[in-house]
């Protein structure tokens, strides 16, 4: 699909990934708009789009009329989200307000103003809970371990109703762990890959809580190519696929190999996973995305060592400005 | 257990079967208090409560202070919620708001002011969607067919998490076609038996769409019983149950039932599914409700045959009130 010209809007475009994917439609030729609202101490950064040549809308979706940022697009990215599990169990009312109600608003936005723009929604792995087997594909059963998991599901499955009941072109990608370039590192709210890194190249030591849980981490370039892919494959058109990337590792491991990356001074100390995260801890998780794989004929090129020492290296020159 | 001089707090309590759960909460002795917002051409009817001994407040459960209500509550019985699909479609904001949002408002005032409170909450088997197979048991993946459907089972899924995260006593029954005295009959809004009855009643033709259907249909006296064993059982606490009811029939024979019990002149014709319903339409449905029956060892007591008579000769003198 040739982007060139084309007009697109990409929500939570000042976040980690929908920076990256801004960065990525803009090379590529198309109109861009970034609509995010810095909300929450998400992972919005103004910084994340400087050079790109797309348009910042500062707005909070849950209150912007969302039509005219809608009109004439080809395709929507819908990133915009509370992701921060925590902050999902501590303001709930806030949580759902952005994750469901204000994909409704979405949608009838979209419905006036561009009814036949692709929507490729972000969705996420959280609402899957502890997992009944490994890896895991998209019938595992939807058992949210918190509010988050609640409110994320909802948004997604509204998504999916417009194509189910209207006709829409809408993908929905669960994500598992995504790193990189713009990763919001000044705290764990992203990621615990975030808060180690920062630690790393602040020289300090970071904290691993547990160690032996497993995880698939996908680095942002393949996640970019993910979203692009949805959009341009037919085959992937209604549908929800689970997206994985480097094969699952223990935080143990991944601690180490990020230790070794970075160079001394770094390390680390292994603690108990703490009470108020244990609850809604979901154990060892990741992805079956042979779906994906088939339907869009993608695969992650970057391996997780590769993906790890090109992120360090990314914000040493650059730390100042995600603390 | 022993109700009597407990306070309880029914929220939907002058709905269907908030009203019917009223009437038997009252009768052991409960000091009810019943909340019911009057909302969206719902079931809630003034006339429901008459004799209950209940005190009715009326309020919009997104709105009002619900901590007064909550307030020494030993059980919360949780019916209010929109639960029209099509008016889920045609208004999913205020459906969500309901169905999910409200639910978060109920929890945190519950926490504050009733925080051992046993909560049963009135679920659905509308969010199963499509069953890939019948009977359908607890483990059939959730896949909304319609915005109500999500909104359900988000407000389900934020009680549960009640549980799981505090420990909360929390029973999620998902309920099938329910139906009996105080039944909404003016219309198909809670139920397509609802205007079945008001017809023959009036002495006019009912149509049936589609026919070959199979649904199960619950008694309310049974679903009342259901609901307050939950409360008292132990065993109930802190899972989801399937409630059925009847074995299943196809709405062409329970037609022919209705037609035979009410007499003449009733009658009906049959039509095609209509398109705008059809979209949302999950087919055949009936539970497979075992898990229940073991753990508080419940039984439907009114036969299908027995239950239609019954509402059909409450109503007669009665239909005035209905319209």
């Amino acid at each position: 699909m040739d982007w060139s010209g084309r007009r697109v809007l990409v929500t939570g475009g000042a976040g980690f990934l929908g920076a990256n994917l801004c960065h990525e439609l803009a090379r590529r030729g198309a109109r861009v708009v970034a609509l995010d609202g810095f909300l929450f101490g998400g992972g919005a950064n103004p910084k994340n789009l400087d050079g790109s040549g797309v348009e910042l809308v500062r707005g909070d979706i849950r209150e912007i009329d969302l039509r005219p940022l809608c009109e004439g697009a080809t395709a929507i990215f819908n990133l915009a989200a509370q992701t921060s599990h925590m902050g999902g169990q501590a303001d709930p009312l806030a949580d759902i307000a952005v994750n469901a109600v204000a994909q409704v608003r979405l949608i009838q936005a979209a419905r006036e103003a561009a009814p036949d723009a692709i929507v490729v929604h972000a969705s996420t792995r959280q609402f899957y809970g502890r997992p009944r087997k490994l890896p895991v594909d998209e019938n595992e059963p939807v058992a949210p371990p918190d509010a988050n998991g609640v409110s994320k599901f909802a948004g997604e499955q509204y998504w999916m109703l417009e194509h189910r009941v209207r006709g829409r072109p809408v993908v929905s990608l669960r994500l598992t762990n995504c790193y990189g370039p713009r990763l919001r590192v000044r705290d764990a709210r992203q990621t615990f890959l975030g808060i180690w890194l920062r630690c790393v190249l602040e020289g300090k030591p970071f904290e691993v809580w547990g160690g032996a849980q497993l995880r698939d981490m996908t680095y942002v370039d393949d996640v970019t190519e993910a979203f692009i892919r949805s959009a341009e494959q037919k085959a992937c058109h209604g549908r929800i696929f689970n997206i994985g990337g480097s094969p699952p590792i223990s935080l143990h491991d991944l601690a180490e190999m990020v230790v070794r990356l970075a160079g001394p001074p770094a390390h680390y100390s292994t603690r108990e996973f703490p009470a108020d995260r244990a609850q809604i801890d979901i154990g060892s998780y990741h992805a079956d995305d042979s779906a994906f794989r088939a339907a869009a004929g993608w695969a992650p090129t970057v391996s997780l060592e590769e993906g790890i020492a090109r992120t360090i290296e990314w914000f040493r020159p650059r730390l100042g400005d995600y603390l």
